[in-house]
């Protein structure tokens, strides 16, 4: 079905603190983070293309050794195997795009249009 | 530079009222909409994938003929060459991303990580 509530899909945490709901199509995954205060991700890559847009609150985004602090209307674009971490400066929502599709959150989620 | 403020880009107005701002990646772009109310978007359709998903306001969305009321939370996955339109109940607050790349929206836009 291609229409779906955020809400009504299941959240999965794959970092403490990092709530999200994931929808896919084809090549694109968007996942939608709810980010509590402190928690903080582990430095990591993947080979998928990131887009990340912060809808509110404040995140410390450090990209290749560069941190930027990430307010609402800020957009990071990652590339593959890029070296990322970020730290919840405080409660965030954050919405993520990647090409291609996360198969790793695939099975996490209970939509997917695939 | 892979971090953008979306404020700083230079808005385009490809239908009246759809009011949007851009960031690409290699694969993706990410559209940024500010709607005005009673805004309406042609049928169409394009090539792309395309993942919709409200911020803000009320969207009525018509994918194949099916029309729903989106708020904020609602996502619609298009699948390549779906015919799609759709009108801005209130004013709106949108995200798309399209995969692969918008050449067109390309150089309406003041940023590229390409």
């Amino acid at each position: 079905m291609p229409f779906v509530m955020l809400d009504e899909l299941k959240q999965f945490e794959p970092v403490p603190g990092f709530r999200g709901r994931f929808v896919h199509s084809d090549h694109m995954t968007l996942a939608d983070w709810t980010i509590t205060a402190g928690a903080a991700l582990p430095v990591h890559a993947h080979p998928h293309e990131q887009i990340t847009r912060v809808l509110a609150g404040e995140f410390a985004f450090t990209l290749n050794g560069e941190t930027r602090s990430m307010g609402p209307g800020a957009v990071v674009v990652i590339p593959p195997n890029a070296t990322h971490t970020g730290k919840a400066i405080t409660n965030c929502r954050v919405i993520d795009t990647f090409y291609p599709v996360r198969e790793d959150y695939r099975d996490k989620t209970a939509h997917s249009t695939r």
